[in-house]
């Protein structure tokens, strides 16, 4: 059996202790004579998993009393109709800052239901940087402010937490959650879909502020009411029990290592060892402003990019695999999120340079 | 480690062969280096689990060219909107059938959007029968006729499909999909949350016939939208890939068994088993009409429910667990669905009848 590397943005890698420990108890949670998978999600088996994952994951991100942590289904994609039907209440208007192709896709679903505003936008610099806190320009009647703390495809992460007032703020952390500590307190509402640094696919984490809840807009389905969750704990319909499980494991290993500080310290490491690494070869480049390197996904492009395909086929036969960047862009793209091994960052690495001492 | 025999109405058992094999390859999927968990659901491996999961499904239910499957998030409980949204087009009433709990949920959300004609009803009994089809009021103008063909709760299951004419007939198969062979030509859309007969919570399988994709009603969420799924292949957004893949690895094993006939003559004849043991107990008593008998939910109560806590607890000794009754309903419930081995409903006879010796 081979364990290999992969830079997949999502679904992507876990830590490879979790799926052991997934596997070993695959047939027999505890004891139980259940895979917990066959579990009822009313039983005391799951409902002790799951309240374990909740809290795990309140004290890892201290997620202050005030806020329901929400364990859904149907991804971001759900998330960006939710929340205008949600928080809008009596309002007609939302700000958004455009920073790339997920809040692209969270502005064109919000404006189905409401008026949007663009308290920020990157798009002229094609997607290169952040908009600091003073070029905001935030609408004091916008229910909230909506933002992408960190760009899968493009690569360009916030370095700051915009400060929004008294107007709700609400963050798509689909793909960097966790992966450095964060004041919950500054946000309305947080999202991600957990298949990035949380889980399997299939399991939506919303964290939300309580008075936010309870003002749907009229007629919406009731799945997608915040409050039918929020007060059945996750469980109006049957959860999705195994990827609520697995996610429990990512949290407990997160403690395991030292909590956010300490996977922030190696995310840092990782990310600076590869930007640096692209930064000095004059053969590899990446486009993103220095203050808005995200450290998540780090896209680059080779001085040719007819050996694009060579690059990646030489990847794959190293075990690093799902090196190909998104179509938007081209290039390479490595998602680097806190289950893949600082000792992958480093292999890849070495074959990059390898590679440019070849062909560059 | 002990597999226990679960009668959890859902999530509930899977075939341990499943569980087996998911554990088998867990940590590297057919020498990819990956886990199920981590790909790309872009990616050829994981398209190849999805596409191949996806033709046994054809191939077990003979499911016409003319019906798109389509592999969701969001339960029967999100269905229960997204028909109404989905399929009334320019018509302001559907019909529904109502023989319990499930069918009652079914009618509360579906209120919020259109008018509901009643064209069956059997409160008045409690919901131990079935209607039959002489006596379905069918309303010419409804959009569709809603049915759950199973009540997991009641353990009455329609031992025909109706007859709807033009109209097209709308059935909730969460919890008897996969138990007998069906003519998927009868129905204009089948939908089921996994967690009972296919796989793991969080996955629906919706299976819909094309003409009835299209003309969603205006300003829906756009995850709602059934055409969203279908033109995507059921990958607008990240779908939850391992429940999938285990959905996958089910239908294979059903293929093994020889596939829905073979299905049916097991769970025909578990299911007479058991309910001949309560006829004649004289002790235990099922209140269902016999030709409305569900093949796999059957609840059951004891002479005396004070024994019920001992009963249960007997059981939950001998391996037998979850066989509490809904609390709706009181008393016992053995969910018995195609996982469940003869072995697990002749031990559970076995024990009824000790039981009983003891204390009836």
């Amino acid at each position: 059996m081979t364990r290999n590397f992969n830079f997949s943005a999502g679904p992507a890698m876990l830590p490879t202790a979790v799926i052991e420990r997934a596997r070993e108890e695959m047939l027999d949670w505890n004891g139980s004579g259940m895979s917990v998978m066959e579990m009822s999600h009313r039983g005391k088996e799951f409902v002790s998993i799951a309240e374990k994952a909740e809290a795990d994951l309140r004290e890892i991100l201290t997620i202050p009393q005030n806020y329901k942590v929400l364990f859904l289904q149907g991804g971001a994609s759900s998330q960006f109709a939710m929340i205008p039907l949600n928080l809008l209440k009596d309002k007609k208007k939302a700000d958004y800052i455009n920073t790339g192709m997920w809040s692209k896709k969270a502005i064109a679903e919000a404006k189905r239901f409401c008026e949007v505003s663009l308290a920020g936008d990157t798009s002229e610099n094609n997607f290169t940087t952040v908009p600091d806190q003073r070029s905001l320009v935030l609408d004091p009647d916008a229910a909230y402010v909506h933002y992408t703390p960190n760009e899968t495809i493009g690569g360009v992460e916030f370095d700051y937490v915009p400060e929004t007032g008294d107007i709700p703020l609400v963050a798509d952390m689909s793909s960097d959650i966790l992966s450095r500590p964060i004041d919950v307190s500054k946000f309305g509402l947080i999202y991600a879909g957990a298949q990035k640094n949380i889980g399997p696919s299939g399991l939506t984490i919303v964290i939300i502020r309580e008075d936010l809840i309870g003002n749907p807009a009229d007629g919406i389905p009731t799945m997608f009411n915040y409050a039918t969750h929020a007060d059945a704990g996750s469980m109006y319909n049957t959860p999705p029990t195994y990827n609520w499980y697995v996610a429990g494991l990512v949290f407990e290993w997160i403690k395991d290592q030292g909590g956010l500080s300490a996977m922030a310290e190696i995310n840092r490491r990782k990310a600076e060892k590869l930007y640096t690494a692209i930064d000095n070869s004059g053969f590899y480049a990446n486009p993103v402003a220095e203050n808005a390197r995200s450290w998540m996904n780090i896209p680059f492009t080779l001085a040719d990019p007819g050996m694009d395909a060579e690059f990646l086929s030489g990847a794959t036969q190293r075990g690093l695999l799902t090196l190909k960047g998104h179509r938007s862009v081209g290039g390479m793209r490595a998602s680097i999120y806190n289950a893949m091994p600082e000792e992958g960052v480093d292999t890849l690495i070495s074959y990059m340079q390898e590679f440019e001492q070849k062909n560059g």
